[in-house]
Order: C-alpha cells, then structure tokens, then sequence
C-alpha cells in the first residue's frame, strides 16, 4: 500500500479525501494532521469513517520531517499561503506532494500575488509544478514532483472549452463563464455567512467580478489556444453540497457546424472515462455526478443568437478538489488514473 | 371592498394570490374556481388559511356568468390556452381581468402561435390588453381592462435592462441573461421532473436555448430600446421555492461610466418603491425578497473584460406573478400601487 | 408611536424583530444596538430592510441610559447572562423590558443556575418578571414591568397541552416530548457545526437529555396541573430555517372520549386567534406557520396504544421568540395582542 | 457474474439498484424492466448511469419467463400487490427472488389483509420467504429461495431494539418509536404532495397512528422477544432525499446499568460490519450513514425521567431497502453479505 500524508483533515478536502482513501485499494491514509484537532482520531470528528481503518489513524500536528518519512506522497489541503510553507521542505525530502491549494497553480509570481495579495517565496518549487488536471497533462503528471490541483472552477471551465479552443472551433473573444457552485466551495471555516440560514432556500452572486480563480482559467485556456485570452467569470452560490455547473457562453468561429464540434468533442474525451459529453438535446445536472470524478459536457447550439452554449459539471469536491488529487497521486505512483475513483454517483 | 375573482386556485399563482389577498385592506376574494377542487373550502386544500377570511370561501366551478356578476375583477390562474377563452367572454361582462398567463403577452399571435403552439382566437381581446409591468406602464394600466401580467424572467430581466437601455447606456447587442429560478416556477402539477428528490441539492439548466419567455422579454426589450433586440435567454432550475435571479450581461456604450450609469437606475427608480438600486459594491440575493414585490438591482461594471453585469431578483411568485396581478388591480381600481402589498421580505 | 429599543440585532432574534417592527403600525424601533454592529445602518447588515424607516437606524452600543431615555420598551435579545446585566437597570429607569433569553423564565434561581451553569444575581427583577406566553398569562402580561419570554420548545409544548392538563384530560406521568426545530433556533453565532453543508440533507438529535428547555416546561405545566410534573423533552435539528413540530405522546385519563377532547381544546383556544385547533384528521405540519404567530394543534387519539398524540406546531422565530415578543409588548402598552401581527402565512 | 434481473428500475429503489449493481464485483443487472420505459437504455432515465456498463442495458417489458431463463436473482421493486402476482411464476422457474415490496413480510395473511387493504393469494410462497434481515437471519437467507426484504422503518427499528428486547434489557410495554424519513421514502410516482415546493422546508408528521409498517415492525419485535408486542410508531417526513432517524422511548427493566447495556449491544453487533454501536455520548445523524449500508446506534440514559432512549439511522433507500436487497442477494448466492456493498459514507 502507498503511504499517503493529508495536511489539514479538517476542511472540507481533508474530508473528502479522508473519505476517499478510506477504500482505495492501492493508497491508505497514514499520517494525518491537524493543529486544531491533533490528538483525536479521524473517527472522532468524522464518525461516518467509524468502521474504516482509516478512522482510526491518530491526527498529529504537522510536522514536515515525520511526513516525509512516513509517507510516499503528502496531500496539503491548507489554504493558500500555508501550502507554500509546506512544499518546500517536504519535496527537499523527496516526498512527492499534491498541493491543493492555490499556490503553485499561476506560472507567474506576479500574477499570484496580484490576485492573492501574498508574496510568493517559492519559486524554485513552483518551477517544477505540473498542473494537475489529468486530461491535459497525464504524461507530465505521471513524472511530477509537485502537482498543483487545479481549483474547482477551472476544472469546470477547462474541460468545458478544452475542444473547442484546442481546435479553434469558437472565437477566444467574448467568454462569459457563468458558474454556480456548492457550499462547500466556501470551506468549512466558522462563519456567519455561510451558516445553514444564510444559504438555505436563497441564491446568491459573489466575488463578482474579480474571483481568484480568473487568472488561473485564463492561464489555462491561453495556453490551449496558443494565444493570450480574457474571459468574464461569475460565480454564484448555491444551496446545496456539492457541484458546479458553469453555463459557457461561446461563439463558433464561421462555418463550424454544431454536429462537427459535437464529433470533436466526443473524440477528444472518448478515451477519458471520466469526462462525459452527453448527446445533443441531453442536459447535465449537478446530481449525476455527486460524489465522483465524472465531469458532463453538452453543447448547445443556437441559431438565432449566433452562440455555442458549453455546459460543464463537476462535483467540486471530488472531482473539483480531493479526488482530482488522488487522480494525480494515482499517475504519480504509476497507477491508472481510475484507481480507487471508480464511483457510482449518488443522484439521489 | 372590491370584490376579487380567482380562477383556478390550485396552481402556485392561485395559492399566492390566495395568500396576498386574505389581508387586503380594500380589495377580498368574492368567487374561487376549480374544477378539481369545487365544493372543497379554500382552508381545505390551503391549511395555512385557516382563520381567514378566505380561507371560507367555497370553491366553485369556473363560470364566467357568475364570476361577472359578483366581482370586479377576476384573475386568471390558469395555463395558457385556457385563459384565452375565459378572457373574452368576462371583458364582454365589464369585468375587469388580470391575465397571468401568456395569453396576452405578446402583441403579434403568430410570434404566440410559433412560441407557444397554440392558435390565437382572441384578437379582440389582445387588442385592448395592456401589459402589466407598473413601473413602465402604470398610466396604461390604470385604464385597462385587461391586463397581460408579465413573465417571471420577463419581469426580472426588463426591470434590469430598463434604464440603461432606455438611456442608451449599452450596447443592444450580444446581451446575455444567465437566468436563475425557483420550483415554483415550473407549477404544482403533479410531476415526477419536480418531484422534491429530483429537484433538491441538485440544480441544471432547462428550457435551452428556446424558453418560451424569449419573445415576451425581446418584445418589451425592442420597445424600450426603439429597435428589434434578439437576446440569450437561458433559464436554470434552483433548489429553492420562490425566486428569481437573473445575471445579465452587458456592454456599456462607449464613454459611459459606471457611476453615471448608477446614477440614472437610482433617478429611474426613485419614485417607485418597489425597485430597489442597490449601492455600488452590494450584490443582491434572493432571500432579500421572498414574499415581496421588491426587484433588487445591482451594477457590477467589469474593466477588465469591458463589460456591465446586471443582477436583478425578484420573488417569481410574488412579484413575478401573483404580487404584481394585484398590483395592476390595485391600479384599474384608482389605487395606489403598493396597496395590501407592504410586506417585509422573509429572508431567513 | 411607541419607542422600542432593541438590544443585540446580530442575532436571528433581532433580525427577526426588526422585520415585525418595520410595519407595525403603533410601534417602531428607535434605539437599535451590537457591539459588533455599532455605527452601521440597519440595512447595512439587513440588505432585506432597505426602503423601509428601520433600515436607516443607525445601529449604537448598547447603552442602558440611552435605551431609557429614548424607549418605551426594550427587548433584550442577547444571551443570558448578558440579558440579566441590562434588565435590573433598565427597570430601575422605568422602561418596559421584554426579555427574550431565559434569564427571567424560571422562577427559582437554583434551577436556573444548574441548569444554566450562570449565578442568578437579579432575584430582585426576577420577582417581577411575568412569564409571557399569552394565551395563558395575558392579565398579567398588561400589568407587566418586565415578561420573560418564553422559549421556542416551551411555547409550542406548553400551547400543545394546556388544555388537557388543565382538564384533566391525560395522565401527568410519562409525556413524552418528541421535538424537532429549524436551524434558526441555533443562533447566528459562526459555528462550525451550523454551517449549511453540516445541516443541509441531514438530521440529528441534539442535547439529549438534558436540553435547558427541559425545566421550564416542566415549571409551566406543573403550574398548569397543580402538581409536580417530570417530562422526557427530546429536540432534534431539522434542516429548515424556521419551525418547531412538537410530538407529545400523552395517556388520555380513564374514560376521556377523543370528541371531548376535541371540543375542549376548541372550546380553550376559540378566543385566541393565533392558536388553530385543526379539525380531526388534519396533521399540521411547518409551513403552514411560516412567519406568523401561529400554533397548530391536532389531537391524535391512538385506541390500538391507548394513547393520545399532540402535535403542536409553531414558527420558533416568530411565535416562538420575536413575535411573541412582539405580542407581549402590544399587551404591556395596552394595545391588542394581535396588533401588527396579522401575517398570512409565506406557505411555499 | 451472477445475472440479475430487476422488476421496476422507474422507482427510488430501482434507481438505487441500478446504482448498487453498476460496480459490484460478482452481480450484475442482465435485464431490466418497466411498463412504462421499455425500449429505452437504463441510462436514458438515468443519465448518472452513462459510461456504466449497466447503464447500456435495454429496458424491457416485465417476462417472468425472459427474467428466469436469463437470471439468477430477480429484484422485485414493483408495488405491493404487483410483486405478489410475479413472484411465485419466477419462483416456479426455479429463480432466486429478493421482493422489495411488502408482500411477504407478514406471515399472517389475515394481517396483511388488514393492513395493506388486498387478498394475499401466494400463500404457498409466502410459507416459504425469509426475512431477510441479514444480522438476524443470515443463515435463513442463505438457504432461502425468497426473501422478503424488510421495510425501512422496521429495518431501523428492529436493529435499534434486537439486543435490549433479546436480552431482556427493557420492558415490552410503552414502547414509542418516533421516525423521520427523507422523501425517498415517499417513492417515485409524480405527486402534488410530493412535489420540491411542498416538502422543501417544511415538515410533517403523516400516516398516524396507523403506517403500514406498524405490524411488520410488532411482528419482527414479538418473535425477538418472545411474547406480543404492541408499539407505538409514527412516522414523519423530513425535507431531506435519504435517511431515517428513529428515536425509540423505552424503559430499562429494573437493575439494569447504561453501561451493561451499552455492552450488550456492542458485543451482539461486534461481527456484524454493518451496524456501528456508537460510543457513549456520541449521537447519530443521518448523514453519517448516507449512501450505505451502516446502521448507526445511539443509547442514551436518561435517569431523570427512568428511561433509555435508542437511536437507530440508516440510509432508508440502500440499508432499507435496495442495498439490503443485494445484501440477502449476496448471501443467496453464497457471497460474503458485505459483497459490493462497502461504501464509505458521502457525509456532505
């Protein structure tokens, strides 16, 4: 068995991962870490793993040297800021690290300290970061050291206009990518505005319109079209768990026929058995994808406006966050990426 | 008292209209129709209404005869195609009717014919409707004797765009309006697409991209702006009852700046009590409006991609149908707008 | 019109209280404190509040002189402890206070101090406080310097079986009080276990056995049976914002017929507007409340257990906090208890 | 693989057992059927499904002959009544039977009768199904031609009150089993009652005091304990998609200490991996066992009023019903009961 590291159990990644290594089958929970609640077990604050050996691992207080030389690969699932602390030392330790946070995803350093409003200090580490979104990058995954999981949004965003921006079938002008996401995007920190009354039975926009993670689906989608691109992200939340589903509004370049971008779309992803592009006429829905790696595309096309309407889902925490990370350590390992993924969604 | 008909009281419209008008100070429910529920007390099939007033009234078959002869006004909660033939027959009695179907929406019957398919027999009668959105047409409305109520996402989305596009501060083409809404939009007929597993912590785009509300909001858009508009009108599905939010995209005219822009919503609306600008930096939510009449609005001006988001929400029940069928009657019988309609919002 | 002062805003009580106190017609809020708050508009924190008179209060420390001076009455929606420390001065200034914590609602401050775990160092107020649940103290209530509002559990199991205990009705041993709250009921404190995603699509028991509701129920219906009573009082979290379902399983006495029941719970309640009896049959359930003064009440008699059910169903932040509050100063300034009370309930 | 065929895969439960059977290692769906869907694939109604190999299975007409030449185990999840009639051909053919419905539960005729309303004509069947409730009667089941898989909330409660009832821990008398139960519960066929908007933030009680299950669970109670028992159980419907909490009022027999009991319970489940004994001071929630298999237990003492309440949760679609169904499946076949059934729980 891999030995795995989770830095920060008590958010909703360390959760969701918690969860998922609970039952793979070639990866287990070894060291766990907490500063909040070092001394408990995992069971203790999460008792739906009663049962599971993984509930019953000791969480201790992070410490770098233990980590590495417990583990095979470290998860940090810190916010931004203390990922960077974290990478540094352990990658010296030759241990190979899945960052969940945000802190090795921008190429630039000025980039993320615009948006992030924090200095980064680790520049050498960051140059060996590979973007870890499977579909893109499995290959350079698979040789990483240091993987930065994509945020949720992008995966959403990414997989959505991958195809379409790979071959120049819509214009790189003019995105809008409307997204609404699951409350557990906002974290599982103490908090008056995401309290069960502030968000049951409402909806809201936020951020609007400078989220941070425009510059990383901006990064992204630039370097598939090979051109430097702007586009307009607006998230909202919604009252429910898990998901996102952003609504990508998109122009095809002339002439490009929405049978020919459905093909294209259903080629690139058809030997991705977790990227799903439904048949035309066919809607996703948050539900079909709860608690898995599935992400579902469909393509609207509309004539009487000109526009391409890209639908993308995920499940924000699996597929958004915690299992993408295991997708990555599962290549790192060279493992299929599938190993312990292969969930059924819970629709209902 | 005025004396207030209400036909089919079993659909969310009839409901909420039953709830508004149990406590209006000058306008009660006389007559309540069913066919499914006639010889049933109001309190039987609403228990909430016990204790009230109307909540006593007997449920009878719909007649126009005796819905003419006892009331002043009559609404019409019924589909589309149903209403069409109880309107004409009750205008040839002198009562005044409020429509809250589509039937009389839109002023061309082959646009109605092509959108809603359906042939058009009221011509008559569509002649003399007046479309029933106070805050652009009280004048009209005032006079009416019958009146189109307007369309949830029409009402959210002409009270968004009506100032900028009546001052030209945009752009009329290439306007988005990513648009959000409650369950009880899509009725109370039994169905198993709304049944509470299908619809909770879940949430999906419907209706893409040719929801029947399209023309009705390009009609009224094209009137404002003194020019044909074509929109993207795409409408999602929330977990949540009541409420629409509809974020609306935009280009502001060359050299328009956002706080002159702010500042003609805010003159635009001053006088109407029922639309709220918020300040600049405020983003709204649905919660803020739930059971009112309110329209909330915000501007959130994009340098960075050259655009105007618009946010505008409303209660899809309450303003976007029944809240506003009183408030046109209010109006057709010399009142003031606002009458029995002064609610604080519920938002927890 | 009559000056109220309201102390702790930040709370759902407060929040509550500010919407039931924007419309009413004889009494409006003057004096609005937060520590937290202080120098923010109402509708600065309450965006729902904006267009109506309590929006534009500026929020200010809680000072007892000020809330003297300027007030006629004073609700206290703070926590205990910190409700005791500003009634004694409050009185002594001669401004009517209603408290909504549980500092005032147990008559002997050695129940209160095991049960609460706080000194009781007022047993001079105390003496005074009236015990505000209105139905059965209203006498009292109009003479009142100080009414201890009562809890939300309390209400609705109080309200539930009042009649049969003053009659006689049932057996006073064995009452088994099954109870079930929305989320507000919880506080808006920031709390990790509050959160949506920790409330959302679950369901627990809490509190078990021992909640603090526990004596002051018992206190009030051995009140209400002449003789020492011990009851099993059980909550559990719902996920909803607002509503307690209260299951009581009671043994009618020897020979009391269901009918006669029934007739007497009518019979009790007829001249209480805000207490429906529902007629046998009908089961009651949260929504029909929503918002509103409220109690409703169905007796299921159960020959197959000999038993008899009562389910008592309110709105715990209005009937059971806010609202009543409200009520008890309508009756406390002369005025009547229903005055600007009068909701239909928000049912969808 | 062991074939299996499903009779109604439009249902809650048939749904869950497409889900279930979609991974497990050893059975798989090899026909499937519906009146109304024939013809369709399995993921035309369950889009979830897609890029399932269950998911490409074609949807045909309900053959008794078809499912029992093809299969080897036939899922009943048709309505009572309908599973009666299939049953006993299929069981002719010599095929394994696991009936979902309540059909032969009872083993009194005479009782189902009363209860369900409609004439049992498979005694001959019935004189041979087990009850398959694998921690009671594992052995049964695995010899069993039909099994008549338990009802939700007699799975809840049984396995709540199986050690004290067994062991003689608590009187037989009084019992009260308080139930709440997520929507799933309520089935799939299209509902005004059921609809979003009608469950959705609310709550109610419903069937009381007579719910169908009322025999089977006195049934199961009586032969565990060895003499008649009558219970008292009421059931109400939570605004959530899976789960049942039941709160069971009992009271210990004399001399017997909390932690004595607590111990029984822990070493009667110690083999069984499915019911989790929770430690002392721990409460369930339904959460903690969502999409599972997990029986969670909670005892707690309460010495004020002389009583042990129980807490039983299970997920009421998959340890209720479907998963308990592949459960007796597996044991039929001579698997391990845990066969493809080991989920962790999706807590948010």
């Amino acid at each position: 068995m891999i030995k795995a590291g989770l830095v920060g159990v008590t958010g909703y990644t360390g959760m969701e991962l918690a969860r998922l290594l609970s039952l793979h089958p070639e990866m287990e929970l070894d060291c766990v870490t907490s500063r909040a609640d070092a001394g408990k077990l995992v069971e203790d604050i999460y008792p739906f793993l009663r049962g599971f050996k993984s509930g019953k691992v000791v969480i201790s207080f992070p410490e770098t040297r233990e980590l590495a030389e417990r583990c095979s690969v470290v998860f940090l699932a810190v916010p931004h800021g203390s990922a960077m602390e974290m990478a540094g030392p352990l990658l010296d330790s030759s241990v190979k690290v899945v960052d969940l946070s945000a802190d090795f995803r921008l190429r630039s350093t000025a980039v993320y300290e615009e948006w992030y409003g924090l200095k980064h200090n680790q520049a050498k580490a960051l140059s060996k970061a590979v973007y870890g979104l499977p579909e893109l990058y499995a290959p350079e995954i698979r040789e990483a050291e240091l993987v930065a999981n994509p945020g949720c949004y992008p995966t959403a965003g990414i997989l959505g206009l991958y195809p379409a921006l790979k071959n120049s079938l819509i214009e790189t002008e003019d995105i809008v990518i409307d997204a609404k996401s699951g409350a557990t995007g906002a974290g599982r920190k103490a908090s008056v505005s995401t309290l069960f009354c502030e968000v049951q039975d409402t909806f809201k926009p936020y951020g609007l319109p400078r989220h941070r993670h425009t510059p990383e689906i901006e990064q992204e989608l630039s370097a598939i079209a090979g051109q430097k691109m702007t586009v307009s992200f607006n998230p909202h939340l919604l009252p429910v768990n898990r998901g996102i589903l952003a609504t990508i509004y998109t122009k095809p370049r002339c002439g490009q026929a929405a049978e020919t971008i459905h093909k294209i779309y259903a080629e690139t992803y058809a030997r991705h058995r977790f990227v799903r592009v439904l048949p035309p006429g066919c809607l996703p829905e948050l539900r079909n994808v709860r608690g898995t790696m599935f992400c579902d595309i469909a393509l609207v096309p509309d004539e009487r406006t000109g526009r391409l309407i890209i639908l993308s889902v995920i499940d924000n925490l699996c597929r958004g966050a915690s299992g993408q990370a295991v997708a990555n350590a599962n290549l790192m390992h060279g493992l299929p990426v599938e190993t312990g993924l292969e969930f059924a969604p819970l629709a209902v």
